[in-house]
């Protein structure tokens, strides 16, 4: 969804600016708290980790305040630093020095259009594809073009046609339990894509901002991993997953000849990021126990989505998806309605669901809607789909 | 400072990115602790509410977690939008609603710059310009004008010169204790341009960052107070230095026709500023003497002022400067000699002071450097003093 052109003076980029349907909904939500909403991406409150955050907040304030309280790196805090580079990244070629901390990976892709995107600049996106990631893009209004997405990852064949009918500078992805699929490219394309990519020397950005949520506790190799071109290619991570998204926090692999740049685009747009909560994080990650953490967000995950599915089969058999490995979404479609019609009758019935036209460019109409499975309790959730059943039975008869 | 010309694949806009001296002369003071820094514009650790702090933050991680640590609104925290429209703000029109919180107001200037600045934009600059702004603007690569200032506001005659043979479409100026002049626009050339902008038509960004940092406590009306066209205005704050620059919080005063054009830009940036300060900072202002705090903060920045000042009346009297009202710089001229061979034997003998060319936008050399008095200990300001001075003697004899 564009907003309407400006009628008032502003650059032309803003004639491109998106609005978030989904951020819309999550207002809509939280000042009417009777609509049940499946729409936004909010990790579970149950998850945050409380107990071990009030001593650390102590300990901060009492030890480290002169740093968290103050200005800092442009790059970001260096402990937090090492810390990605060593436990959160699996490129041979990282270290501290080439991980740039943003205010959440969503910084990260608007300093990556900035730095990569004019109006010449051929882009090609997943399709479907990660809203926020349209939003960073369009300002800088490059050409989009779009590979249609399998449950496995890019279909292979539309890859190699757009690739060689067209130069394709940069290549935006996010291959580990997409939003808003949860399709996971499988380890076969990975290493396929990863070859293609220095062939044709494209520029790679993969967002990695929901690799650790794998329900099994599996986690795949990026696509980077894969490259020769390690100069071609930036992998995006999140702490909102798996720690809070409340420190908003994120960062950004940058190969060496695209580092000084970056840090001076980010300086540009903030100075730099929130150093409270790099130093909180970095303790943080110091104090607790991260691999049963993580492993209990992954096993919690599994339980919404097997809810969500076991739900749907019994009210709305209708419905069809694949089985997600990990994530916080199933990708749903819902055949024989008008995605609008029911999306608005749905919302007047008290429950909300992102529309699949919010992820393509052109918003191109879709039966498909996101359904996020991670934050409604597992009553509320089977009030919702009832309702869900409810508007869709109506519509359909 | 320019960086080079990106020899890499990347947007147009990246060879007019701008790097800061100031970040890269705080980097060299933290790598080698012997340099003292004049050239930050760092708050001073001694001021930080460190006593409140520790309780806030039990209170919020009791009582406010699911909020603090999740996604948020993207215009802001309510109950924090709430409290700067009622306490930290005077134009007549402004409510919460007109209040977005941005991740400092570093990042407020960046999506202005966004949001108006083309290569076909004019924009009124104040000479000597507020770095950071350069560096936010910049890669929009708007045309820039400058109009001189004097220790009371820009001239009169060039400002009225400027506007009557160009259409300048947006002026940004840092009326109260400006970096780096620290220069502070009288009441009578507020009112005066104020009626000027109006008269043309022009948008105004007022950046009121250092707004509380006089010395006596006075506050000066914001010129866009004094504007009738309210749709035209935006103003600038910063809690930086009233509360910590830790939590990178700033907010903008946004005019009806431009505020759904913000959210969407915003969240298109980093989707929401960081929920866990907001909810701090709200907290602690609640919890908070804030009068008393501020005006320990404006006698402890006057009695550094007045060292300074008296350091360099004392080893320096070749230095000229004016007296400045508040804020946190002198702006020093150090005449008959080479400023860029001064700043590099200032380095080389352990002192660090910011060269006046760094604040124009074509780099322009300049007899006067930007001297912070905020952060260094009194004994370490004569030290650094002695040093800058031997440096001078050396250099004119």
């Amino acid at each position: 969804m564009e907003t309407e052109l400006p009628t008032i003076f502003s650059a032309k980029r803003t004639s491109y600016v998106r609005t978030s349907v989904i951020r819309e909904i999550l207002k809509l939500t939280v000042e009417n708290s009777d609509i049940l909403s499946f729409a936004g991406g909010l990790p579970n409150p149950s998850l945050f980790p409380k107990e071990v955050l009030s001593s650390v907040m102590e300990s901060v304030i009492q030890n480290n305040c002169s740093t968290a309280l103050q200005y800092g790196d442009s790059s970001g805090y260096e402990p937090l630093r090492i810390q990605i580079a060593e436990t959160l990244t699996d490129l041979p070629w990282v270290s501290s020095s080439s991980i740039s901390i943003t205010h959440g990976s969503q910084q990260g892709l608007d300093i990556l259009g900035k730095i990569f995107m004019d109006s010449d600049t051929n882009v090609l996106l997943e399709d479907p594809v990660y809203l926020g990631a349209l939003q960073a893009f369009s300002p800088y209004h490059p050409n989009f073009f779009s590979v249609p997405m399998e449950p496995d990852g890019p279909n292979l064949y539309w890859l190699e046609e757009i690739l060689s009918q067209n130069k394709i500078h940069v290549f935006y992805a996010n291959p580990s339990y997409q939003n808003p699929s949860t399709y996971t490219w499988s380890l076969e394309k990975r290493v396929k894509i990863a070859n293609l990519l220095d062939t044709k020397e494209i520029i790679f950005i993969e967002d990695e901002a929901y690799r650790y949520l794998d329900f099994e506790g599996k986690v795949y190799p990026s696509v980077s991993s894969f490259r020769k071109r390690n100069d071609l290619t930036f992998v995006l991570g999140s702490f909102s997953k798996i720690v809070s998204p409340g420190f908003r926090l994120g960062w950004v692999q940058i190969p060496d000849p695209y580092k000084n740049l970056f840090t001076a685009v980010k300086q540009g747009n903030d100075l730099n990021s929130n150093q409270f909560s790099q130093v909180v994080v970095s303790k943080l990650l110091e104090e607790m126990d991260f691999q049963t953490h993580l492993r209990s967000i992954q096993s919690f995950y599994q339980d919404k989505k097997d809810n969500l599915v076991s739900l749907l089969g019994k009210y709305l058999p209708e419905a069809k998806f694949s089985h997600p490995e990990g994530g916080m979404f199933l990708w749903v479609e819902y055949p024989k309605v008008s995605s609008k019609e029911l999306m608005r009758r749905c919302l007047e019935n008290g429950v909300a669901m992102v529309p699949g036209s919010e992820f393509s460019p052109a918003s191109r109409s879709s039966s498909f809607f996101r359904m996020n499975f991670s934050f409604l309790s597992d009553e509320t959730m089977e009030v919702g789909v009832k309702r869900i059943a409810e508007v869709y039975r109506d519509i359909n008869t």
